[in-house]
């Protein structure tokens, strides 16, 4: 009796942030902080990862960006508003990072909002920062409960607005480790409840999200299908010393 | 054709605000905010003018509860955490205000978080704004469909946090009226959906809510169940020269 309440008890806390601008509501000291940006940062990634990058430094300016990448001779790449940014070389789709070009290279990308959240987790004082999307989902998964910490799934969203690609993911993550942590948040009942509802018909339903509508005009439909592929790029991307590495 | 055209271009713009932190990405000038606070400060405010208050009169705080009390000779009510406030007479319980205690009164009114997101709402230059939970969804339906404008549905949440039941509430209200407004959010889509999914088993749904946990230690099981209730409390609550009238 005694063992199963301190079991019980023992549980690490999960909870599901919607925006970036609701991430100071919670502590993320002693936390594991999942930055998840499903179109298209945290599956470009995974993928590069997964593909051979040495080392993903992400940055928050596109100035950053090309200071840095001329430190570490790396290739520079970013989007803003789904769009390459002038000034770099790339930009922030998975299809871009094939293991023939990017095997054994440092990229420093800038995105419009999940190097964005990274940044605010680390400066919130989250204990580790990772990244997941759909292509890593179970890496992610396999980190969280080896670990064994209290976690923050982070949704990027778009421009601080909440959106569902990213909320899905999160419930994805929760649906598979959920058994093993304390989640009493109605964020985290939403986003398992809507995974749960979409998660046999992903495809159709994706084309009904807002960030669909925004990035299909620019020709990216097989790239935001690639990003909701599971396992497809299944590494872990964890933050030290500056940038991510495969963890 | 062109008819057609024009008809589907001017349809207003309708947004769902997951929490009062994100209201400031929305622009409010030209737009209806509808105040949500479910449990349970626009299910109260719904009740009292229902029962004949001659109008409530929303504060932020304790001190100006007390002190605008004491000039309108008003009945001073207010809850912090779901518990009276210290120093006012009566709290945020819908039950507290039948029409032979509230018909004719004032109500000065503070609560932990609708009451906030009103003053927030006005600050941020909304053209009306106006209350609405369960107990009067089709009185806002209807209001928001004769007026014709753009609306923010702002849902209130807990200390800034994302809840259900707002959501829910706000899922209900699109059901009812999205084929005159022209909605593109994933906020409203997924309100829209959850609303879908527990519209037929709202009470038994509303027990895995953490707001229900929060509240049913202080026995207040009865009241969550009236604040879902369909129009028990039919009336528009409209601010308007300082203080909540019917509108």
């Amino acid at each position: 009796m005694c063992f199963i309440i301190f079991a019980v008890m023992s549980k690490p806390v999960l909870h599901t942030v919607l925006s970036p601008k609701l991430l100071d509501i919670y502590d993320c000291t002693d936390t594991i902080v999942v930055i998840i940006d499903v179109f298209r940062a945290t599956s470009t990634i995974a993928t590069a990862l997964y593909n051979g990058a040495t080392r993903i430094i992400p940055v928050d300016s596109v100035e950053k960006c090309i200071s840095i990448g001329a430190q570490t001779k790396g290739i520079t790449a970013g989007e803003r508003d789904g769009k390459v940014i002038p000034g770099l070389q790339y930009g922030n789709s998975p299809a871009e990072y094939p293991e023939s070009f990017i095997k054994g290279k440092t990229l420093v990308l800038t995105t419009t909002n999940g190097t964005k959240l990274l940044h605010m987790a680390l400066n919130a004082g989250a204990s580790d920062v990772i990244t997941g999307s759909f292509p890593n989902l179970s890496a992610v998964c396999d980190f969280l409960l080896k670990e064994n910490k209290h976690v923050l799934l982070g949704c990027s969203g778009w421009k601080d607005k909440f959106n569902l690609e990213d909320t899905l993911f999160a419930g994805a993550v929760i649906s598979r480790i959920k058994e093993h942590f304390s989640i009493h948040c109605d964020s985290s009942l939403m986003a398992e409840e809507m995974y749960a509802q979409h998660k046999d018909n992903m495809l159709p339903f994706i084309r009904k999200l807002t960030h669909w509508h925004r990035l299909e005009k620019f020709g990216l439909e097989k790239d935001l299908e690639y990003c909701c592929s599971v396992d497809v790029a299944n590494v872990l991307p964890l933050y030290k010393n500056g940038a991510l590495i495969v963890g």
